[in-house]
């Protein structure tokens, strides 16, 4: 697996920096402690998956101040001297808490939290919020396809409308995090060891005067990796320049491995074309369909009957169209030894340092969470945060990709099926334990 | 001003590279030409804005398969060692003609066209959808931010919430040449030259153990510029302590540049806030707001008679909230000497290479367009599409971002207000012209 080059701690809201110079000015050098959770849910969201973690730990650890760093900032003309010399060995000292990648988590419920002097912990709160909260996005956008496709495989076909390219690979890996079983996206391939799949634009089609030409000669190159593209021109003409290739292919020994849909009534065209594969005998040529889909097209494709066998699933969930960010942030709770809130209409957060307890049933299906102190003693739930860095190191080594789309996996198994609905009617209960309720009381 | 790191080829989707192996054994090395173009308007759009062109050809430029690339590609066991040998010296030779950045332009008008023997022309089409399609994207709607701030400076805000780290600098770019004034990014700041500002979260005020404390320890690092956020705990009360400050800042000659306010009823609180201030004398300190803004939000408080001099544009621009993607589309409309097209259902495509042609009125101000072919003469009319790489080099060396934010506000002045609109009521006339059309039909 390729690393990511550190982004720098530059990758900030300026007021980051005004602030941290504002501390450092005033000598407050005294341990902070901020909690990252998003507030409330998007519309028809009833869960999260936790995703991003792994990048944001490894900038915490390797982020430093370069020369051409702090050139820049002296020109602004804002900062001491005083205090650009101290940022020549800034680098992050603090312990983090965090939900392991492929977690479930709920509203509220802190995602992170992270204890630091307080300029060390300002100066992250920029990245953070982008690098999990993006990533977390997507996971869960994509669990929500994953649970309407029932078991067929879902392929991420989004990177040509990803916003940018670092979007590009997150979407896939917290896709197949999620559940996806793999990317057209090489460089995803790549960096992260997903499987990739991809055979042909209608542009490969078209440059062989049609579907007849483009089918064999595709085949002739990938006799064991052929999807045909059928809808260039007329997708039941072109299911039946499928069976002719087919036809040829077997004679070598193979079939295709599949066609692909991508435009029309796809309930009614798949019927049809399962209907012409079959009749040629070609019950195994599988039918790929990607046009639009999402969570509801999905589940819509199938309520109307599709005989689709996998979906390619791009845009729509690369962006996570129908709500493409969640309201995350990054909340001061704990400074200098006193617990602290923010008041502003609507945006009220808890004080304190927190731990998110979750209670299960006896066959391990998720009943309810508890959002409590980090130090109380809470008997009915297991504790989720854990210490991921501590004196700015990982604590362990990170978890495969693999490792965490299992945890993803059985987590989901977990959730009762009454919290998966895709109008998400019915909300999973959090409480706030009484401690923490008191807690806010005293302040 | 940094440069981008080159991506490399492996951004792609996989198909690029099983096409390009295709026409590879078959020896398909004509040339061919791809068109760049978006299909339709999202809602409420009218219009956009070309960005994202410099990243386009400095890839093009340098992109290169790596060793490393091509191990990765043998590990696949999808490739013959002829074309993966072949993959080794590959670069793009081609050349582009495009809508120089900051353009505005419209539906189904041709943003850039490729050509290339077949597999260079097919091998960029994730790669330049991706960088194209995402900073107009983000251009367009900044665009209309601009539009409905009606003079008042905007700021991009949006880094944390962005899809990814390079969506957060590609933001801060592509809002800055639609006419932002600067950016919270540093990063961005840093890479581009963009204007950054930024001065203190709620976490600093809550850090100081009030509004009082908080604004007097910034003022005395920043007297210069001091933008008190005024809202943490109660927005008249913050306005009076930020008033209490800034009587002390006067006896060493300053005052603050502003105050922010980041929730509540925008329009009722500016106006307190600024009697507040004007009461104490205070009347050049300006009245920052920040929450949730966007071009609908801008224009509503505008029109509910908010006194604010100075937005500040986060999430719901950086992610193009209401519409976040373009349905941007890379099409293939000449191979070997053959003009060619799609008729998918929905996603039909004109034949041909092309020109847009824009006619003007005697003061400057756009009339019409006209889509043409490339070659054919058309007396009404300035032709849009510049040659800007020859030969997989760039032509002329890339204009300043000052110089592209620049030629977008000639063009944005020289676009009729009924074009404008925040609901795209009435569209901007574009037209096919009889050549391009007697095309389509000997096809």
């Amino acid at each position: 697996m390729k690393k990511n080059r550190p982004l720098g701690p530059l990758f900030a809201d300026l007021y980051e920096l005004t602030m941290a110079a504002g501390y450092f000015a005033h000598r407050m050098a005294a341990p902070a402690t901020f909690s990252l959770f998003i507030r409330g849910y998007p519309p028809n969201r009833n869960y999260f998956v936790a995703a991003g973690l792994q990048d944001a730990l490894q900038e915490l650890e390797s982020s430093r101040f370069t020369a051409d760093d702090i050139d820049y900032l002296k020109k602004l003309d804002l900062f001491s001297d005083e205090f650009l010399t101290y940022l020549r060995s800034f680098r992050f000292t603090g312990s983090v808490t965090a939900l392991p990648e492929g977690t479930l988590f709920f509203a509220d419920e802190p995602i992170a939290e992270v204890t630091a002097p307080l300029i060390e912990a300002q100066v992250f709160e920029t990245f953070l919020l982008n690098t999990i909260g993006f990533q977390t996005m997507i996971a869960s956008k994509a669990a929500r396809c994953v649970h309407a496709a029932a078991g067929r495989p879902l392929i991420d076909f989004s990177l040509r409308r990803t916003q940018g390219r670092d979007a590009g690979l997150k979407v896939a890996r917290s896709t197949y995090l999620a559940g996806f079983n793999g990317t057209s996206n090489v460089l995803a391939g790549q960096t992260y060891g997903i499987p990739v799949s991809g055979t042909m634009a209608h542009s490969f089609v078209q440059a062989f005067e049609g579907d007849y030409a483009a089918f064999a000669a595709f085949a002739d190159v990938f006799p064991g990796h052929s999807v045909f593209l059928i809808d260039t021109y007329d997708t039941r003409d072109g299911a039946r320049q499928a069976v002719r290739v087919a036809e040829e292919m077997k004679k070598t020994g193979h079939i295709p491995a599949g066609v692909r849909l991508d435009s029309g009534d796809m309930a009614e065209l798949s019927r049809q074309v399962r209907r012409i594969l079959d009749a040629a005998g070609l019950q195994e040529v599988k039918i790929f369909a990607s046009s639009g889909f999402d969570e509801y097209k999905i589940a819509k494709a199938i309520g109307d009957g599709a005989r689709i066998d996998a979906f390619g699933v791009g845009t729509n969930v690369g962006v996570s169209a129908d709500a493409p960010f969640v309201d995350i942030v990054y909340k001061l709770v704990r400074t200098d030894g006193r617990d602290v809130r923010k008041l502003s209409p609507g945006k009220k957060t808890l004080a304190g340092e927190k731990q998110v307890f979750r209670e299960t049933d006896s066959n391990g299906q998720f009943l309810r969470d508890a959002i409590g102190c980090r130090r109380e003693r809470f008997d009915t739930g297991e504790p989720l945060l854990q210490t991921v860095m501590r004196d700015g190191r990982t604590v362990d080594t990170f978890p495969t990709l693999e490792q965490i789309r299992d945890r993803f996996a059985d987590q989901f198994e977990r959730l009762p099926e009454r919290y998966k609905t895709l109008d998400a009617a019915e909300k999973y209960p959090v409480a706030v334990t009484a401690d923490l309720e008191k807690l806010q009381q005293t302040l």
